[in-house]
């Protein structure tokens, strides 16, 4: 199976220039040890999947791009692809369960995506049928090497912002941000460490990579967490990535994670979602079971409901 | 009266650097109207507060540097000067009001500082006396070149990553950042405006600006806004820059700061204090006041109450 590169990754960064938001590193002093967070809250659409989905859809053939991508998703994943097609003046159809929060449908919306409402089980066939009738590029969520080099340019980012950085701490859900950051992370900085991180209630990946291969987690087992930007479960090809360029999975507790919602609410001035809050979490939680050292937590996302955060922060 | 020129904030900015964060223009789409934010709640001490204190106490004689330095505040001057002192390693004094918050006063320990509690009318005499007794140099928040010069750091900034930006809003208070980044602002793009803002209940600025003469509204007047960062007044060096960069000042009321805080949280993920929101509170509901077009919004701080915020979010 071939894996992405670094140089498709540096590809990338030259495409998401000017899109995706170059976020700055920050120090947080508060934390015992030395600890930096990269705040992909701070993108457009609020997550990091705005670099993958952008870099996707910039790298297809003109004549393709033109006639419109689609996508399955409801969460970050369609706020991204519906922000990229309207920066690029393309049409995108979102294909969103209907059971999906009002909220993120409507920001969906904003960008001009033509929302299409199917019951939750038929949301990747209803997705390809349309991508096959209507003659659009799927741009799936992370199972794609140019999603994964997209997210990678996160990690070229804090190889040049904190050249001597020793460990990387990256949310794994479906695997293509830890794939990408990890394969950056390897090519510029070898001696430092990758770490995935994973909510323990849907610990899947920690499990897959200590057995060698994938396991599968029922869907209504990964459901209990409150991160729910962290329910998906890697593909063959990012699950490769994964074997590659990770040195570990640290699990986090439900308790771990809202804590941590707290504290870069509190102490860092960042709205973190669940999800997002989990690499920081690690690192507030579990130093005992990582390298250590000059340390970045990537905070993948911050949409959050309002009354979440504000019953955490009460 | 001598102002602060742009040479001098350009060779701020190369002190600063490495200490302040290059914070990023964030593109605020959920607003109508172009804007975008200067995230300054991001910095280590959370308010933009740290350019001008680590300037200042940066262009010291060694040897004035090496006995120390002494500030008297109660907010994000405090631990501005605390952080900067404890960067390069020399003793400070920080004076508080004895009903200074417990949390803001640990915060400037935390940086080592001294920290001496006085009742509130002693604040400056106090710490003018502990100057003149241990040798120590007095770091104003606001009077004082240097310090207006690394504020106006920001603005080269925001000129830098927006070259035809064509409005900028900045809080006024004591007038220190306004003064600094309408200099760089006007120097470098002289065809943009810059608007200060103030709340309707600290207003004094706005109408000296009216009148042409500083007036002075008393402190239990001013004490009535939530913005408790904006209840200072400009002195006579920042007021006769305000006069000469100001295009004009817009206050906002109270409920607008409440909704600007929320959001900030909700739309942009970041947490503002509510002297950091109101910027942006006039650019949402004085648009009919102001040029328009490319405008850029000061977020100034983010150390907000958390339970504030959780009453703003519930």
């Amino acid at each position: 199976m071939r894996l992405v590169t670094i140089s498709e990754i540096e590809a990338a960064a030259h495409r998401v220039a000017g899109t995706a938001v170059r976020t700055p590193l920050l120090r947080q002093p508060w934390a015992s040890g030395e600890l930096w967070v990269k705040p992909e809250s701070l993108q457009q659409i609020g997550a990091f999947k705005i670099r993958g989905a952008y870099n996707a859809i910039a790298a297809l053939e003109d004549a393709d791009r033109a006639r419109g991508v689609v996508a399955y998703s409801s969460g970050n994943h369609a706020q991204a692809v519906a922000y990229s097609a309207h920066a690029f003046g393309i049409p995108a159809v979102i294909v969103v369960p209907d059971v999906a929060p009002r909220l993120k449908v409507d920001a969906t919306r904003r960008w001009g995506a033509e929302v299409v409402e199917v019951p939750i089980a038929e949301q990747a066939p209803a997705a390809l049928a349309i991508a096959r009738e209507r003659g659009l590029t799927l741009i799936p969520p992370f199972d794609h090497l140019d999603v994964i080099a997209g997210q990678g340019t996160i990690g070229l980012e804090i190889a040049a912002d904190l050249p001597d950085v020793e460990t990387v701490l990256v949310p794994v859900s479906g695997g293509g941000l830890a794939a990408g950051i990890g394969t950056a992370i390897k090519a510029l900085r070898p001696g430092a460490k990758v770490y995935g991180v994973e909510p323990e209630l849907a610990g899947d990946s920690a499990e897959s990579l200590r057995i060698g291969r994938r396991v599968e987690w029922p869907m209504e087992r990964r459901a209990r967490t409150i991160a729910d930007g962290l329910r998906a479960q890697p593909s063959e090809l990012t699950f490769a990535h994964l074997r590659k360029v990770l040195d570990g999975i640290v699990t986090v507790t439900e308790d771990e994670i809202r804590d941590t919602v707290r504290a870069l609410a509190r102490q860092a001035r960042l709205v973190a979602e669940p999800s997002g809050a989990t690499a920081t979490a690690a690192f507030l939680h579990h130093s005992g079971e990582l390298p250590g050292g000059r340390t970045v937590a990537v905070v993948s996302g911050g949409n959050i409901d309002p009354a979440l955060l504000a019953e955490l922060l009460a």
